[in-house]
């Protein structure tokens, strides 16, 4: 595992998308909802912990998995699957857990930017090691996350390539990070960045609290700073304290922005200049793990976005990559997404 | 994850199965034939790699998943989530795969005896990681492995805790051990330890190439050293250098030892007293990934074993087992077995 191959060329490539996010191992376990009741989890959110409890939730927690995760990097690897040419800026430890993330990342056809490992802290309570995401996955397939960034708590404006930002066609940015005041400067710049070469930014919202934690700076994100919306039918009522995803609706037509809304199992609606569209959902037998489903719907968008597909289109290629991550266990999807979109007529 | 937590009292339980074995994390990707070939691997069988060699496989393998895994952890974790009360030896490494092997089968309720996790060696060259094993899960759900055992490779005489050890009704050995001069010596000490405490010895053969590799001292051992023995059908044909199984199946009840010989999607034989007996595989809806078949095999059978079942029982009760793990990815189970067994008649 000394060889985390660095992918294609990273010199000289022009890329559909340029994503930027907290670089992260995911822990899946299965579990029930009176596990998450134990631990006071409110089920479906994420939630950001510091070492210790990330290390008394681990002891607590069933056998587990490892998969490579990471929102943005979720999404990062379903364009490449697609056949698109994908950046990626996010920040690990010189340990184990980064060098699987890495890995996987790059073998997903993902160009790594400049990549920041930093060496773990010889001091233990100085967590620098890779972050990791404890997943609890319920019987309903439902996810509910806590976080322990570790080192992608460090990603900061001195961590940005901004020559590699450039190359984006779109800039797409992980609401997460909004946390985290140098990733937040960061991000800011990375917009600037992105306009100055005409790209386009793309925010996803991520998480409900996260809305919740940042709604007023979210708001006035729409005037003029992101171009493309990401959000759920929750983040989207919340951002804008609608009573209704209906009346939210309102309030995104009212932005001018492109808006990308998923609903689950109800599909999704796209905003765009000729008015909102509702697409229903693909079909799923089972759904193992909602882990990734937003991730790989907004790689699906992406992809078309940057091949010419009319907005409801983006929105079906969407709505397919997120039915192929939902139906196993793991945010990166397992089938092979090229042949899926091509066989259902959305290539 | 920096609580793995020791687990049910280790200090005073008599135990079901000790088992000893190489303590592996698994690391899980989908690959074709064509993958194998051009690595020069062959298909479903076990290789040993070094530092370099597994660098260079893992730089090139595609994106993966991380399971843990090792085949007498993988029997132990089935042997506890049966109800059964099951110890470990093996050893890790103090780094972060360290951690997620102690975790997943302390979280599983096997207890592990005085484990030995050393640091990792300053120098690179000298791989002291924990071990791990490549594993390519190709279409018909086979496995082709190829392990870099890291720390794995140092289990020695020094590592076994002869006091535990002795406080197992059965002690269950890998195989695989047989490789490495000094973990032969530890489990050719077990045996003596395992029969002064009225013990019974069971030996799995782990892989054909592992058969090739010591026949004649695992020939030698069937007489007085082993009394249960675990094979597939492969590894018992080559073992007797027989022309059929149905040929060694005669030499193996000449040695006068009880024999759980798994074959495949054919069921298994047992070999007992008074003579051999076929029991039918239970049926698969879908083959997913073999590894870890012949594991939950002797799981099962080790669990009857140990809770006064008759030789037929044993084996069906190790189907049951075979197939829940061979449904999914990775090969420690998923479902609630003792669930599984409970509705199929066989607690």
């Amino acid at each position: 595992m000394n060889d985390a191959s660095p992918g294609p060329d990273a010199s000289a490539a022009i890329f559909d998308v340029v994503a930027i996010g907290s670089a992260l191992v995911d822990v899946l376990t299965d579990a029930s909802s009176e596990d998450l009741a134990r631990f006071d989890m409110a089920k479906g959110s994420m939630t950001l912990v510091d070492l210790a409890r990330a290390g008394t939730l681990y002891g607590a927690m069933g056998p587990a998995i490892e998969v490579s995760g990471g929102s943005a990097a979720n999404t990062a690897v379903g364009v490449a699957e697609l056949g698109g040419r994908v950046g990626y800026l996010g920040k690990v430890a010189a340990d184990e857990l980064g060098e699987i993330f890495l890995h996987d990342i790059a073998a997903a056809g993902v160009v790594l930017g400049r990549t920041s490992r930093v060496e773990p802290s010889p001091d233990p309570a100085d967590d620098r090691a890779t972050g990791r995401c404890l997943v609890y996955v319920t019987e309903d397939g439902e996810r509910t996350m806590a976080t322990h960034l570790g080192v992608a708590s460090t990603f900061g404006p001195e961590d940005l390539d901004e020559e590699f930002v450039a190359r984006g066609q779109v800039v797409y940015l992980e609401g997460y990070l909004w946390d985290l005041d140098p990733a937040k400067s960061a991000l800011r710049r990375a917009m600037e960045v992105a306009h100055d070469a005409d790209s386009l930014v793309a925010l996803s919202l991520s998480d409900p609290f996260c809305v919740q934690r940042h709604q007023r700076e979210f708001l006035e994100l729409l005037h003029g700073d992101v171009d493309l919306l990401f959000a759920n039918e929750d983040e989207t009522t919340l951002l804008f304290s609608a009573s209704s995803f209906d009346d939210a609706l309102v309030a995104v037509e009212e932005t001018g922005i492109l808006a990308a809304l998923t609903r689950g199992a109800a599909g999704s609606v796209v905003v765009a200049a000729s008015g909102p569209v509702h697409i229903p959902a693909d079909e799923v037998a089972h759904v193992a793990d909602t882990t990734g489903a937003g991730d790989l719907f907004a790689a699906g968008f992406l992809y078309g976005l940057t091949h010419g597909k009319d907005p409801e289109s983006c929105a079906r290629l969407g709505g397919l990559c997120a039915a192929e991550v939902i139906s196993h266990i793991g945010a990166r999807p397992r089938a092979d997404l090229r042949q899926l979109a091509s066989g259902a007529g959305l290539l």
